[in-house]
């Protein structure tokens, strides 16, 4: 196992419904030596890529996302899941669906902070069905800019997402995916993974 | 002028009705290298406060929250600002009405992360009117842990937020506060602050 794994392993905890709860250091809490070591294995997995920024979603992917970019030396730009008043000009717009909330939300980010010349690593907590994700690939699309990588902490692959992503060709890391886990007695496999 | 003020007064856009636009390099792009420096300078004004826990609100706090949390060596929690199916057990909450928004929210940190023995520093982006930060404070004080401190990126000095909670002794520091601005001209004031 790998470091995110044994923490997973370590503090993550499986609910019934397939919900894995990893809020004690991912997103509610948030272990940011443990976000220094994901950032440095992100740029070993991503070496070479031209990346110039990082976009995530809010709003747990920004914590990560933040500590990441120290790796890379790119500005972060998250996308917003809804209007506010202080958001205003030209906009990228992509609708997602939500697992997690059930619900559908438009994401966004200003035309300011894409354009043709970016080229951009996405990065965000959790994979699961992947709509979300869509929503950044198809805003960075819009923008003109070139997907350089996908960086996911934790990838659920019994679920579509990452097959998906991985079929249209682009370049997904998951530094851990859970492959199955059982709310009853806890335990969680994951899928191998490179030697780091 | 402090380095926030300098940058402020290059990137800020004024817009009527008092709203400062700093979307560039603090609330939707996001420049790391800027809030590694506030970090430094958070660490520096907190110096010798027994820091063991940093705070912050959901989103546009928790990328500021990550980098400054590195010069403390310290985790960070995250308040969220409605309830998801994820979050559940035993929640401290508190409602903040938002200036941005306008609309109220309940402020939840679930009370596994908080506790007596917790010195807290809060951090965020904007102190305005202060409503979510009295939330944090108030969520703070439920969980009879000490809030030590709270750094901000930029008060907005000609609204009540920062005199109601310097008035009730909390040690609150803000790298830059705004004494007026100017739609118009686009001139931005910033009060004295000590030398760095």
């Amino acid at each position: 196992m790998n470091f995110l794994e044994e923490r997973i392993a370590k503090d993550g905890i499986v609910k019934e419904g397939n919900v894995l709860k990893v809020d004690s250091f991912l997103n509610h809490q948030m272990d940011i030596s443990l976000f220094e070591q994901m950032g440095a294995e992100f740029k070993r997995r991503f070496e070479g890529a031209p990346i110039n920024k990082i976009l995530t979603i809010e709003a747990s992917g920004i914590g990560i996302a933040s500590i990441v970019a120290r790796y890379f030396d790119v500005p972060v730009v998250f996308a917003k899941k809804s209007h506010t008043i202080n958001l205003e000009g030209e906009m990228y717009v992509a609708e997602v669906e939500s697992f997690t909330h059930r619900c559908k939300n438009q994401v966004i980010v200003s035309q300011k902070f894409l354009s043709p010349e970016d080229h951009v690593l996405i990065i965000d907590d959790f994979l699961a069905n992947g709509c979300a994700l869509q929503g950044l690939i198809s805003i960075v699309n819009s923008a003109g800019a070139t997907v350089e990588g996908i960086g996911i902490a934790i990838e659920k692959g019994f679920q579509q997402g990452g097959r998906i992503i991985r079929n249209l060709g682009y370049h997904l890391e998951s530094l851990a995916i859970v492959e199955s886990m059982d709310a009853a007695t806890g335990e969680i496999c994951f899928a191998r993974q490179p030697e780091l």
